[in-house]
This record gives C-alpha cells, structure tokens and sequence, in this order.
C-alpha cells in the first residue's frame, strides 16, 4: 500500500499560479487521493452532518454498509491524513472533523490570485 | 480503463452538508480522481501558468520529460473531463484551462452553508 499522505501545508501548493515541481505534483495528487474514494467520502459527509460534526465508529459501520474492518481502515487513513481527529471515550472511538485539510486543498485548487478564507 | 468522468453539477454535491448518497459519493470521487494525478497537475499548472491559461501541445511535452502519447493521454482525460478546452489552429491542437470544473471541485469541499462564488 502507498504510505499514507499528510494533509498540510507542504502537500498542497497552489496549483494555477505557477508551473508545479515534480514533488509538489506528487504530493498534491497524493492529497486529493485521500479523499477522492466513494468510502472515504461517504464517511466524510455522515460526520460533518452529525451535532458536532463527530461520530463513533459503531454509528457508522451500519449506514455505510461495509464491514468494519474496512471502515476502520478508512477512518484511519483519513484521520493519518489529518481530516479527521480521534479519541476514545470509553470503549468507543469517536472520529470528528477536521476542517483544515479540506480548506488546503480547496485553496490549492484556486485560481491564482485568488485567497480562500480560513 | 475506467470511464472518464466529467466534472459537472452532477458529479460534485457538496461533501459535508448532508450524507452523500452512494452513487454521488462515486460520482464526486471520480471527479476527484481526474485530478489527483501529478503529472495531469502539473500539465494543469503549466498551462494556466501561460499567457492566456493556454498552451500548444508542443510546448509541454518537453518541459513534462514524459513521452508525447502520455501526456496527451493526460491532456485527453483532462479535456473529457472538461477541465481544458481545446482548439486546433494548422497543425497543433491548443489547451485552454476552463475554471469551472475546478470550481466545482472547490464547492464540493466547502464546510456546510458555504458558498464558492464563481
């Protein structure tokens, strides 16, 4: 499996202002792969809709119809990315949005010039 | 190969205001994955980088160090997908950013009530 890719500022240059080295490249597209995953994303958006905008994993195994250990490894690559923050509480593990690593790559993809707000 | 996607109102609901249905949660990481590819980045970067965001297939080739058919396999995807547009003048075919693909892109990732203006 392709490590795993840190959602921060050094992945996600902007993309449009000027020509992309090599590496930023590879680590933009590495960012974007993070989330551009059916799961990934489906888990995302029951999150962010939850009072909070966190969730156990045991409310969002059923809804999203996979085994668990597949939602485990999606929850863990999303939140070794940083989209997501966790802590246990009790028995549960509770995942919660993070919103810092989606305004990165919104502001990555950008029209030069152009800022996006934090 | 998997089918290209366009990227259009269709493919990208906004991620984090409701649960994403199953087929939009498809549809959006496609959209996704048109993108998350450096070489397709830097070919992006490079063009809307260049007087007028364009550029002749016969300007990018070199400075992208790929074979020719790759990077118009590349400019292909992006093309289908309507992030460039493109027009032939005499010999060369010319690529032109069109924004609102990544626009879309960008709206999908906005938090809950936000919006992304054009």
């Amino acid at each position: 499996m392709r490590p795993i890719q840190q959602i921060d500022e050094a992945c996600c240059p902007p993309l449009l202002s000027a020509p992309l080295a090599d590496r930023d490249a590879a680590g933009l597209a590495g960012a974007l792969r993070v989330v551009a995953e059916p799961a990934r994303l489906r888990l995302l958006s029951m999150i962010a809709s939850r009072p909070g905008a966190e969730a156990c994993v045991c409310e969002l195994t059923e809804p999203l119809g996979l085994a668990q250990p597949t939602v485990s490894h999606h929850l863990r690559v999303l939140h070794e990315a940083g989209v997501l923050d966790r802590d246990k509480r009790g028995r549960w593990v509770f995942y919660r949005l993070n919103p810092e690593p989606l305004r990165l790559l919104r502001a990555a993809l950008e029209p030069a010039g152009a800022a996006v707000p934090s």
